[in-house]
């Protein structure tokens, strides 16, 4: 087995894909799988339709429910040539994102937008007349995260969905957010309340819509945190779209998201050597490269978890391991404070597992996802090419 | 074209290169090219040949001097498919590595590795000898960065020397060092200094190597910063293994290696959105993705560069603007302290280029890199797959 190599816990990535199945159907929502965070055929499926349904799938007969949110036109492009076809692009479009779309949309695809700026819908409008093709819109909405979307008092939300309204070659299709600011948090009941006011926003934005005569049929709202830690008011909402949580990580962990044994996604990594000079070290053959530079959640101090730490991921198994450094493709394992690393214990060769701090980060790192059931790999999935 | 793009100034990377070619050979010294920063072939050939060098090049004709050092065995199989043949694995070998290595080795590629530690060197022996092959070694020096490595006065470095000396599958072909502690520097002062030490620590070695009765024919030194700012004193070093110098970054720029117009490569993105509430701010296509999450030269303070604020990058011709967030597809800038930022004078579909924090990791983002000459693209680059 080559290391670094990014292995995908088969037992856990199917239970959190269940988990989250029943949990929104149980209140009615339905699933627009977003496939970032390990950008696979495989995996997508497995989040759509659970670890029991996807036998006998043919995807062209299942148009109504392989709903995706992805990440960049590339995704589309790789998502789309195997098959699935409802595909939402869930940033402003620029010009060079529309004519891939376009080229999706004359393949048979459906592709949806986001916007959150008139000058975005007019580039948008514009472009769909000139090829004279429909695209679905979404409005996006500021979750208080200050990222993309329009806040909720804000008079250009009417405005977007007037001017999406009286053109022919936009259907006003949704409402969007993402709460990324729910990444913030320090425990599962301050998701708890993003996660409120997640929904909230959305479906209220929906009824002021509603006063002007304007009809929404899908009102989405997304984050692994909301998702996971879900507010007891979800009335309204009828799409979710969240990706992390399929495989999880450390910094979802430190936030009250998941417990490090939901963690999926682990990297593979060898100790390569071992010093004692000027003090006990090993090196490990995962680096940023392996792990990525993503530092965690760097807001949460003074706790005596391992991954609060700002390290580069928690080593399964050793809490008395840190990962102090990362160059490109090599990292330095030394003690945390109040332990001593007695490196005997791991020769050179060892095999450690280690829970990333971002997986939609490390898993980006690999050609492919190794797929694992009782330490044996079952499966390999392909991940999607880079820009 | 689409955005983000990874783009290389084909005048600067020109530039770098002859540069650096003349500043060694000047020296005496031969260069073996870290391939990692851009993982292209023909920014390899330019690295090695100069830009004046590489017209009808057969490269099976050029075994003495297309010296490589790889950092992934991905790497080594993408430019040994491509005609290189001496091949340096520069972290200690594991297993796996020496696996793929040999298979290198079957197709007449040289394979060398090193090592920092006796029990790899006995594994990368108790290899070479079951498969009866020979491999090149370095013993690879600690520059005090505390990474791989051995200390000067450690006796290991001795016993080293005699076991590969002993054993009839390895030649001890060389020391290695490689001063990533110089990216600590501040200034180019630092760096001089510790290129000096960087120097003396190999050539040391090889005299106290020498009187124990062991001959190492190569002496190899590395780090963009020491072999830029390269010490006065470089008399018995004969090998040089940079990479980032080719394309060079905000942090080489903050440290005092290069200037910012030196830096060759660039992200291209695109303004996609614009807001004025709660603040303005714009919205970019290029994220942690596309710009990578490397932080850049964090222990520089309190200095009134752009390069020195812990953005994710230098916009060019824009110093009154920051990169202060990136998720995974999108990145946020918004107006430095004391300025004020007009979205007017950016609309949406506006072309940035950003200076990254450190190439090495943002071109690892992408699949191929557009070679730039005038804003004219003049040829595509293919990089190496990931792991």
């Amino acid at each position: 087995m080559p290391t670094p190599a990014c292995l995908i816990d088969w037992v856990k990535y199917q239970k959190n894909c269940d988990s989250l199945l029943t949990r929104i159907k149980k209140n009615g929502i339905c699933l627009r799988a977003m496939t970032k965070t390990h950008k696979t055929i495989e995996g997508t499926l497995y989040q759509l339709y659970g670890s029991q349904g996807i036998q006998n799938l043919d995807l062209k007969q299942l148009q109504d429910t392989n709903k995706i949110v992805i990440s960049t036109m590339t995704e589309a492009e790789f998502f789309a040539s195997h098959g699935f076809t409802d595909i939402l692009y869930p940033y402003p479009p620029s010009v060079d994102k529309l004519k891939r779309a376009y080229e999706l949309t004359k393949a048979g695809k459906r592709m949806s937008f986001s916007v959150d700026n008139l000058d975005v819908l007019e580039n948008l409008e514009k472009f769909a007349a000139e090829k004279d093709v429909q695209f679905r819109v979404y409005i996006d909405m500021d979750p208080c995260e200050h990222r993309t979307g329009i806040e909720p008092n804000n008079p250009l939300g009417l405005e977007l969905a007037k001017r999406i309204s009286q053109s022919k070659h936009l259907i006003l299709h949704g409402i969007y957010v993402h709460a990324g600011n729910s990444y913030h948090s320090t425990k599962s009941e301050e998701i708890k309340k993003v996660a409120q006011l997640e929904r909230d926003l959305v479906v209220g934005f929906k009824e002021k819509l509603k006063e002007h005569g304007y009809d929404v049929p899908v009102v989405a709202v997304g984050s692994t945190p909301t998702a996971t830690q879900m507010a007891d008011n979800m009335q309204g909402v009828n799409e979710f779209h969240p990706g992390n949580y399929t495989c999880f990580d450390a910094h979802q962990a430190a936030i009250g998201t998941c417990s490090l044994d939901d963690c999926a996604a682990t990297v593979l990594t060898r100790v390569v050597s071992t010093h004692q000079v000027p003090y006990p070290r090993m090196v490990i053959d995962a680096g940023g490269f392996a792990l990525s530079k993503d530092l965690g959640p760097t807001h949460i101090v003074n706790q005596e978890h391992p991954y609060d730490k700002r390290q580069f991921g928690v080593v399964v198994g050793h809490p008395e391991l840190w990962i102090t450094s990362v160059s490109q493709e090599v990292g330095i394992i030394v003690a945390s404070p109040n332990h001593q690393l007695d490196v005997t214990k791991f020769p050179v060769g060892t095999l450690l597992r280690i829970i990333p701090n971002h997986s939609c980060y490390s898993s980006y790192c690999y050609e492919k996802l190794y797929i694992v059931k009782d330490d044996t790999v079952i499966d390999q999935w392909k991940t999607c090419p880079r820009h």
